[in-house]
C-alpha cells in the first residue's frame, strides 16, 4: 500500500511561513537527511545536523525558521517553527491514511454476548469474545483476537490491537490504546504460608485505566485484592511493563519498557521510569520523581528527585560514587605507599575499625 | 454485576467468636479502614492501622480477638482469629460468585480435535484449538482462544485464561491456574555456532507443570532440549517471568515477577526470587534459598542462604559492602589527609600494589 | 504419541565410523548418561562426563572418536565424531516427527481477506486472521490465533506459532520461526510533551525481520517511527525481549531473555547481549561485541569487546573493580590503622579531595 503526497499536499499540512525550491517527485516515504533520496521527505530535527542538509538527495525538506541556505535544483525547503512537530503532522496523516477507521459493527465471527453493550458505532473485529455485561464505547476499535470479560468496561474512541485481554469487570477509560498481548485483570500475587504451602489470597478488585492512556505490548496490570489497581489519565506505559495489584499510578507518568512495580506502591503524577527499572513494595514514588535506567528502588523517593542505581540513590551520588568505584585500584596503591612509607605490616597490627 | 451480602451472610462465612453493634446496610464492597465507606466491610489486618478502626466508616469491620473497642452506631465488628484470612474467605466466596463454574461443553466456535479427549465435565470455551491426542481434564476450564498443541495434557481442575498456549506434548497437573498469555513449550534458545552461522539445536523435550502451579500473565516456559522443563508441585510464578530449557523448579517456590531463569538451572523446594532476579545457565539455587529484587545470580547458591546484588553474594555482607560503597568520598578524604600529612605525592613514588 | 527408533535407524540417521556391542531395545527417548535407562539414547556431549559412559543404563551410547571403552551386554556404543552434533540430527529427525508438515491450504475457521495473496502450498491454520492486502509465502505455516495485518509480507517457510501478531506493513524473511506472542509493529514508544501532556508522535515506520531469524515467545518489537525497525540475517532472539522503535540488528546476533533494547540503537553483526541487558538509545554496539548479564550499557560499545556491569565497562576492569569492592572492609581497616598510628583525628584536619 502506497502512501504518496503531492509536495502541494505536504505543504498544506505542514503551512510553511516560506518556501524555496520545486520538486516534480510525489512523496512516497520519509527518510533522515542521509539517507532520504529522491521522492522523501527529510527534515532538519537536531540542529546538530544542520550541515547534512545541502547534500540530501530528499526531494522535499522541512527546515527551522532560523535555517539559512537554499535547495538544489528539483528539490525544495519548506521553512516551519519545528520541523520535528510538523513531521508529526504529516506522520498522524500518513497513519490515518494506513488505518483507515474501520466500518461500524461486529464481525460475523466474533463471539459477542447478547447479554452485552455494543455501542452502534463500535468496531468488533474478527474472533473477538466480549462476555455478558461487557460494555464497549463509540467508535471504540477492538481489531481483532481481543477478549473483553464479563461486566468489563471499554470506553469511547479507544483501540485495542489483536490478542488484547480485558478481564472480568476491569474499565478502560476514553481514546485508549492498547496494543497487542496486554492483560489487564490477572490475579494478583498474593499467598499466604501456611502448613508448608502458599495458600491463594482471592484477587476480587479490579483494574482502572483512565482516559488517554497508551499501554506497549505484551505489558501486564494485575488486579487489585479487592480494590483497583489505577493507571491514571495520559500515563503512557511501554512494552513489557509489570504492573502489581493495588498499585496507584497518577497522571501523565512515562514507564519505559521492562519496568517492574511491586504490589502497593503509589506513583504520583508527572513520573518517569527509564528502562527496566524495578520497585519494591508499598512504596511512594513522589510527584515529577524521576529514576534512571535499571534503577532498584527500595525505598520512596521524594517528589521532584532523580535516582539512579540499585539500591536508588540520588543522581549525582550515585555517579560520584561511580567514579570513585572506579578509582579504587589507584586508592588501594596510595594506601600501600604509605604502609610501606611507614613500615606498617597489615598483617602484624590489630586495627580498630571505623 | 453487584455482589451483595448480609451482614449475616458474612458472619457465616468467617464465623466469628464474637460481634458486637449492629447495621442495617447490605454490603457492597470491601475496603481500606480509612477509605471505607458505609456499605464497605473492612477489617483490621495489621496491627499498625489498630488506631484507623474507631473513625472507620465501614459498616462491618473484622477485628482481631486482642482488639479492644467499640462500633459506632449502624455499625459492627465481628471478632475474628485472624481477620486478613477471614476476609480471604470472604474473598474466595466473591470470587466464586464472579467466576462461576462454567457449564461443561465445547463452544461451538472452538476448533477441537475429534482425536483430543475431552472430560465430559470439562468446559472449553469460544475460540480455542484443542489439537489431536490432547487431553484435558475433568471440570478444567479453557476459557478463550486458549490453544493446546497435539498430545498435550491437561489435568483436572484446571483454569487457562484466554489467550494462553500450552504446546504440543506439554503436560499440566491438577488445580493449575495459567494467566492470558502464558506460553508453555515455546523452542529453547539452543544454537551451535557453525562456519558463522547460529545453527539450531533442535528442541524436541516438553515442559511439565505440577499440581497445585499457578503461572502469572505472559510467562514464558522452555521445552527441554530432549527431557523435560519442570515446575514442582504448589509454586507459583509471578507475571514475564522466562524459564529456560531443562530448568527443573522444586515445590512451593516463588518466582516474582520478571525473573529470568537460563537454561538447565536447578532450583530446589522452597526457593523465593524477588522481581526481576536472573540466573545463570546450569547452577543450583539450594533448597529455601532466598535472593533480593535485581540479584544476578552467577554461582550456585546454598541451601538456606540469602543472597543479594550482581553479582549475588551473602545478603549481609552485600549490605555492609553498600554502606562503606556510600563512605567512599569519605575515604577518599582520609588517605589524601594521611598523603598530605606525610607529604606524599602519589605520583612521585613507585608502589607495589595489595 | 511414541517416537520409537530402531538402533539401526540411528545409525543410519548418525553414520557412525565404528561401532560395538548390540541392543535389542527400540529407542524411545533420549536421556543423559546419568538419567538413561534401557529404551534410552544417550551421548557424551562433554568430556567432564567421560566417567559416567561406562556406569550408564542406556541402550545407545554416542560416544566421540577418542573414547576408549566397551558396552555391556545388551547395549551398544556409536562412535562419532562430534557426539553432541550427531544427537541434534536425531533430534532434527524427531522434531520432523513431532511436527510434521500440515497440509497446505486455509482453515475454514482462519478469517483470511479475499485480497490477500497466500501461497498455494502455504498453510493457515484455525481462527488466524490474515488482512487486505498481506502476503503468505511458499509453504509457510500460521499455526492457529495467528494475525497478520494489512499489507504485511511474510517470506516462504517461516512458521508462525499461535497467537503471533504481525501488524500492518511488517515483513519477515524466508524461513523465520515466530513463537507464541510475539508482537511484530507495535507502535515506538515517542511522545511530545505539550502543555503538561504527552502528545503522541506517530509511529508509521515498519519492522523488517531478515532470513533465517528465530524469535522467542512474548518477544516484542516496535514499528520504526518513520522508516525500519531492522533485525538482520540468522539473528536469533530468546523469549521477552524488547526491541524498541527505529533499532537496526546486523546478521547473526544473539539477544537472550529479557533483553532491552532502547531506540534508534545499532547493533552491528555477531553482537552476543546476555539475558536482562538493557541498552540505552541511539547507541551503537559494535561488530562481535558482547555484554554480560544485566549489564547496563549506557554508552556505545566498541566492536569486539566484551563489558559487564551498570554502567556497563569493559569486562577485565569490572571483575577487577568487584574483587576490590569486596575488599573495601580491609581497605577501611588499613586506614583507620594508619591513622592510628599517625595519631591524626579524621574529625579535626581538613583535607583537600582528590
Amino acid at each position: 500500500m502506497q502512501v504518496l503526497f503531492s509536495p502541494a499536499q505536504i505543504a498544506e499540512i505542514v503551512k510553511p511561513k516560506s518556501a524555496l525550491g520545486d520538486t516534480a517527485e510525489s512523496i512516497r516515504s520519509i527518510a533522515s537527511l542521509e539517507d532520504a533520496r529522491p521522492g522523501d521527505l527529510s527534515f532538519l530535527g537536531n540542529p546538530k545536523y544542520k550541515g547534512q542538509v545541502a547534500g540530501s538527495k530528499a526531494s522535499l525538506i522541512l527546515v527551522p525558521g532560523d535555517y539559512e541556505g537554499a535547495p538544489q535544483p528539483g528539490q525544495q525547503y519548506l521553512w516551519v517553527d519545528n520541523p520535528s512537530a510538523a513531521l508529526s503532522l504529516v506522520c498522524a496523516r500518513v497513519e490515518q491514511i494506513l488505518w483507515p477507521k474501520p466500518e461500524p459493527g461486529i464481525h460475523p465471527s466474533a463471539v459477542v454476548s447478547a447479554k452485552a453493550r455494543i455501542a452502534t458505532s463500535a468496531s468488533i473485529g474478527p474472533l473477538c469474545v466480549v462476555e455478558d455485561g461487557a460494555e464497549v464505547g463509540e467508535r471504540t476499535h477492538l481489531q481483532a483476537q481481543v477478549f473483553v470479560g464479563r461486566e468489563a468496561r471499554i470506553g469511547a474512541d479507544c483501540w485495542l490491537m489483536p490478542g488484547v485481554v480485558v478481564s472480568t469487570l476491569c474499565e478502560v477509560g476514553q481514546r485508549v490504546r492498547l496494543h497487542s498481548g496486554v492483560v489487564l485483570g490477572a490475579d494478583g500475587f498474593g499467598y499466604e504460608f501456611v502448613s508448608g504451602r502458599h495458600q491463594k489470597v482471592p484477587q476480587v478488585g479490579t483494574v482502572v485505566i483512565g482516559n488517554d492512556v497508551e499501554i506497549g505490548a505484551n505489558s501486564t496490570f494485575d488486579r487489585a485484592r479487592f480494590s483497583r489497581t489505577v493507571v491514571g489519565e495520559g500515563t503512557k506505559i511501554d512494552n513489557l511493563v509489570q504492573v502489581g495489584h493495588n498499585v496507584v499510578i497518577g497522571k501523565h507518568c512515562i514507564l519505559c519498557s521492562q519496568v517492574g512495580v511491586s504490589g502497593s506502591v503509589v506513583i504520583e503524577d508527572y513520573v518517569v521510569l527509564a528502562g527496566q527499572v524495578g520497585v519494591a513494595g508499598h512504596l511512594t514514588i513522589g510527584k515529577g520523581a524521576k529514576a534512571g535506567g535499571q534503577a532498584g528502588i527500595s525505598s520512596s523517593v521524594a517528589a521532584g528527585s532523580y535516582v539512579n542505581g540499585t539500591p536508588a540513590i540520588p543522581y549525582l551520588l550515585e555517579r560520584r560514587l561511580a567514579v570513585l568505584h572506579q578509582r579504587m585500584p589507584e586508592l588501594f596503591k596510595r594506601v600501600a605507599r604509605i604502609e610501606e612509607s611507614l613500615k606498617l605490616d597489615i598483617e602484624q597490627t590489630p586495627a580498630r575499625e571505623h
